[in-house]
């Protein structure tokens, strides 16, 4: 087990900071906050219901500690970098923590906006910083993207890999460092023809979000976009697909929106969002804490079955 | 109960059948293919299992019948063609129907690929055709997109969409006709960022499909992007989103890619689905065949305690 020093107990850092307690490590969370304390004892106690649904709270777990500053806290394995998404506050807080930790402690950024080369510059050993960017909440969503600079060693990357894996954390790897890394330019690509649909009056706000819940997400659960297209090509799979479709799939994108956030635009989002769902965000940020656990839980054995079953050549 | 004449005794058109039998209705599939039997009854053999996982299979389900010709079958409440996509062949074969059913018949079109203009071409009573487009397999997946012309009376589509939704479909509107409609506009969106991951060598496929599989289709089997983003928005919700974030997700999609299909970026794709998922594609839908009927009646109730639970105002 190690020793996982978070920096910044705000949502992220606290998120964080329960997954790796809740896989059996010991986690310091460093802020000069007081009210830290607080949050993550509040966080804690949140995410550990939802590990046991998960099935990976270790029987060892233990209850992870808030200092005032990085000195309080022992030499650690690895820092988790976790602080607001200011460029100079990171380098401050960098620049004075490599003052009290070894050399050649990794550290990995949680930032989901900067490229590891910005938040790495002015630090006396800057190779060693790379991004392990969370979904939110850590504690639930598994995927950590990890990217490293030009010059990180990728057994510093390999070493990172193995420790958010073993904590049942699905890692995704960059080769270079890309705005959104992968999950959000993914998610983004989407919303703007969703966004596109709605802002031309296509369809209903509603519609196009029962299109993505109903229609395209199920099946996701299982494989990606890439997977759905394999198997639309018969026997030859994405070799058939990209034979009979590939011209009818340019024509699609060539098709595809490019909407602009104006405010007769926004107008459309925010009256069609009250349509969809009028509950309060607050109302229905409780129904997803609620329900995504519950839908993880219940996928977890049927995608161990999915992958499994069948020939393997 | 209805009669409904399936046109066309293909993969769509035996899917659909199946739905409609299941749920109860008098179902009679024309195709002069005498293979038609079989096919119809091998997908009414798979069916069954599903609807009875999904919870929707009616006690008095029947077993559709094939016929011959249009005129074999008794006057149906609603037409739905599932012909070939193939223009001549449609028009051909609508202009025969009407020949033989009331001029007041409603003609559901489950093509993918045409306007409900381009197929009601010559018809006597062209109004009467709309598109209603069901996901592969029809019998499992729950959306149908609804679309009519210029001219096709509202009470025809409302009447279509409550049959459809008596079934347990999700119908979704659309207020004119777009290529690809809503299910694959999102989709083809998308994919064409994971696209451009994969061929700029951004990430392996099989990393892009997980990005998709594990960050993003769970919590989008309970809502759509829209309320992703509008849970992002703090208490204001989609406009707290708009003002604190609406610039940078300009910027995102200023970044997105615009990749193409050439020989190398297909080369990419067909490696990539290799690394991924080594089962040949026969194997793997198999594998989705069993796995997919598990995933929606598992996401029923959690869905329903997700929509139903909390304050409304």
């Amino acid at each position: 087990m190690a020793r996982i020093l978070v920096l910044g107990g705000g949502l992220i850092g606290c998120g964080w900071a329960a997954a790796f307690a809740g896989a059996g490590h010991a986690v310091y969370v460093a802020d000069p906050d007081p009210k830290t304390a607080d949050r993550l004892a509040e966080t804690w106690a949140a995410a550990q219901p939802v590990l046991t649904a998960l099935g990976v709270l270790h029987a060892d777990a233990k209850t992870p500690c808030h200092v005032m500053d990085v000195a309080e806290a022992p030499s650690p394995d690895l820092v988790q970098e976790s602080l607001p998404e200011n460029l100079t506050l990171k380098h401050r807080a960098l620049q004075a923590l490599e003052k009290v930790i070894a050399a050649d402690t990794p550290i990995a950024s949680s930032s989901s906006g900067f490229t590891p080369d910005q938040i790495a510059q002015g630090m006396a050993h800057p190779d060693r910083l790379f991004i392990a960017h969370p979904c939110n909440p850590p504690y639930l969503m598994p995927t950590v993207e990890l990217v490293g600079q030009a010059g990180t060693p990728a057994a510093l990357l390999d070493q990172a890999d193995a420790l958010y894996t073993a904590m049942g954390k699905t890692v995704l790897r960059m080769a270079k460092p890309m705005p959104g890394h992968l999950v959000n330019r993914l998610q983004f690509a989407l919303w703007r023809e969703a966004v596109h649909l709605v802002s031309t009056g296509a369809a209903s706000l509603a519609d196009v979000e029962r299109a993505v819940s109903e229609g395209l997400a199920p099946r996701w659960c299982l494989m990606g976009p890439a997977g759905v297209f394999h198997l639309s090509g018969g026997d030859a799979g994405m070799a058939g697909y990209l034979d009979a479709l590939g011209p009818a799939t340019s024509a699609m994108w060539n098709d595809l929106g490019t909407p602009d956030l104006d405010p007769e635009t926004a107008n459309a989002l925010i009256e069609g969002m009250k349509n969809t769902d009028p509950r309060s965000p607050q109302n229905l940020a409780q129904a997803r804490d609620r329900a995504l656990p519950v839908v993880m839980k219940a996928l977890k054995p049927i995608k161990t079955d999915y992958h499994q079953k069948g020939e393997k050549p």
